[in-house]
């Protein structure tokens, strides 16, 4: 067995991130097939080594459970942490799934002939190394270094340390793959082990191209504050359902109960409920009837605690508007306008996921164009702003910024481009003196 | 007149980002062609208001010509500064170029079926708010505001003092079009003053969307180091010429030449030549007599030397493989095979533009597959790598990062795009519970 996978915790991080760049450029030179060899093989590895995940994660869980009994640690974490044979089976066939997606690279995304013999392509490339620090999930492993190596991208992992086992031994799967591809170092999937390792990353620009980080708000923004590295960032998800005057009723119900109900914890399930006052009367009652059957907390504004008098509301402060619940909470606001609607969503919205519920085409074409987020979203609940309902294929998470991927982020993510020109022999001195012309033409592909 | 232009340097840059933030919501309503009309209409004043510019740009010059005789400009720097009546029709015509381009909003770059009656479009949008830090040369203010207007993205500019009267001309005349425009606040344009203003900015990643620093490496590193919010980096550029083996000896000399000459100070100037060892004895001695003619100083490794005895070539220290020279001063190193060329360009390269010259296509194949770059060239000069010789109209500047926009940026750089999705009531649970399945299939447009 070709070493690697051990004591690489006594290798400092700028040297693990040479050779990550070293593996990425080794990568770079793979067909879409090899790297998709590299894929199934590793599949088929993490079926055949099953119980030894298990084991590890026992291990763990154990140490979990300890501080669990301590207070330091949520159930909601310990759920996450915790893998059963069938979480196994799905990281697999996760695996196998981007395997077979179509090879994101060299595709062409323009080409234009410059000049006669001087044509110029656009074509996608890999992004080079990646670095991703995220919490607890130990298949956030085979899943990213799926769409990692798939796109020819090396990986260097931090997770969170209560998952330091599994995490472990899902990295030495990865390497006993690569093993068969005597081209490919190891490094070429790497974990890092402390929270000062994390640190020495996010300086090491030269080497490592893109940092994600998955998990709390606090993780996201420590990244963002610390990382000399372009951040590709999953920000907070503070969704809103907007019912407009025109909406139907029933479809409102439907869409708001399953956008909050339906996976609360997820960030693209709503935080806040806007009802336009005109049909507050006839949808509101109901809508909370069937909330509060569903177990959902209700945090009101004054009309609507007004027109719900009676009902066991709470009353919404000003941070209610400003909060990701993740969980069966929801605040609920009575709007005058659809603009005082987008205005509301302007203010205190994160950009990840917005829906309007209206019959009025003209309305739901405003909200669609006005609203300044990934997601926009007419007659259809929050919850499908995912990766996989998208079509995608696969999701690396997503991302509330603007820059390069937006939303749902699946192998598009890790990709870039680079410019090709084929010349014979041209110089720009040519076209400067006005000897030559520019024909601009663009190439029918 | 709307006051906006006047005493901006008393509100505070939060306020600014404020105000800049709700001015991009307006315009992200306006149609393409009103966007054309405030650019078209801004050429006109350019034009119209001519003298005032070169009579701002003479306050400014004469100010520099002091900082000269002191030793704190260079005269390169002051030859930015200084405008001449060509210049005005230059910046006219620059802003009617940008309005002649496509609209780039609202393109629909993929459209999914994700069931029946449930489609999702993935659609461009403006990015929001731009910062623009910049040095010295005034001709930025109009081409930049013209791409971010072009675009729907509300522009805030921080220039070099040095050309301060200069700036703010310009930036009253871009006020004194946005008049005609009442739904449009003036704020959609606006000049920061202090390097204080330029720290808050970076602060303010609520309101503003992207930060682009053109300038020197200092100012970029500067900016990245200091900003909350992303960064698309004009970086340095270190790029090469290869000559391979199989090289064609008459191109090889002739893409030198302009690659190096045609204009030194450019970020897309070759700075390092490398030479396979094999075609050296007849390559490099008529190489180094033309580009010596040509003013160029040759700094060389030690089997060069030792090749061209005789001439007057300086021994290349270390530091000379890694640094922009921005002059007319040509690093040349001997290498023994491609993948000797390739590891140094990756060493020392910035990733910016490399160029390959050989007539054999395997050898060319693989430079531009593996070479990680922005611009990988065969047989053609590194100087191409510009957005007007590209053919994408304008050029916003050249970026060496890889996330967002990579290589010369037009307006693709300003834009980013949203989901939207259109349904009929449809819920998540549906498709979770297995009473529905995503079909997923790509709607033809």
């Amino acid at each position: 067995m070709r070493q690697a996978s051990t004591g690489t915790s006594q290798i400092p991080v700028a040297e693990l991130s040479r050779r990550a760049r070293v593996a990425s450029r080794q990568l770079a030179r793979l067909s879409n097939d090899c790297r998709n060899e590299i894929l199934t093989k590793t599949a088929k590895t993490i079926e055949e080594n099953a119980q030894r995940i298990l084991d590890s994660n026992a291990l763990d869980c154990r140490a979990a459970q300890l501080t669990i009994a301590a207070g330091k640690m949520s159930s909601s974490m310990f759920a996450r942490l915790r893998l059963i044979p069938r979480n196994i089976e799905e990281m697999a066939t996760r695996v196998r799934d981007v395997a077979r997606l179509p090879d994101p690279l060299g595709r062409r995304l323009a080409a234009t002939e410059l000049d006669e013999n001087l044509v110029l392509y656009k074509e996608t490339c890999p992004l080079g190394v990646i670095g991703i620090v995220f919490e607890s999930r130990p298949d956030v492993v085979p899943q990213v270094a799926a769409l990692a190596l798939k796109s020819a991208n090396a990986l260097l992992l931090k997770g969170g340390t209560e998952a330091f086992h599994t995490n472990q031994t899902l990295v030495e799967i990865w390497h006993h793959s690569l093993e068969s591809f005597p081209s490919v170092p190891l490094e070429a999937v790497e974990l890092l082990h402390t929270r000062d390792d994390v640190m020495e990353l996010l300086t090491l620009n030269h080497d490592v191209d893109v940092i994600i980080p998955r998990g709390s708000r606090e993780l996201v923004d420590f990244v963002s504050r610390n990382s000399l590295i372009p951040v590709l960032g999953h920000g907070e998800g503070i969704c809103h359902v907007y019912v407009d005057r025109a909406a139907d009723v029933e479809k409102a119900v439907k869409i708001t109960l399953d956008s909050k109900t339906q996976y609360p914890a997820a960030c693209n399930a709503v935080e806040t409920l806007l009802v336009h006052q005109e049909i507050a009367a006839e949808f509101l009652p109901r809508a909370a009837l069937e909330l509060m059957q569903a177990g959902v907390e209700l945090r009101a504004c004054p009309n609507t605690l007004a027109l719900l008098k009676g009902s066991k509301l709470i009353p919404a402060g000003e941070p209610d508007w400003a909060t990701e619940y993740s969980d069966l909470v929801l605040s609920v606001k009575m709007v005058g306008t659809l603009d005082d609607a987008i205005a509301h969503i302007h203010r205190y919205g994160s950009g990840h996921t917005e829906t309007i519920v209206t019959e009025n085409n003209e309305s739901a074409k405003r909200f669609m164009k006005e609203i300044d987020a990934a997601g926009v979203f007419h007659n259809a609940s929050t919850r499908f702003a995912d990766g996989f309902r998208y079509g995608l294929g696969a999701e690396l998470g997503i991302s509330t910024s603007k820059l390069h991927a937006r939303g749902p982020v699946g192998l598009e993510g890790l990709i870039t481009y680079k410019y090709k020109l084929f010349g014979g022999g041209h110089t720009v001195a040519e076209y400067v003196s006005g000897a030559r012309r520019f024909t601009h033409r663009t190439v029918v592909q």
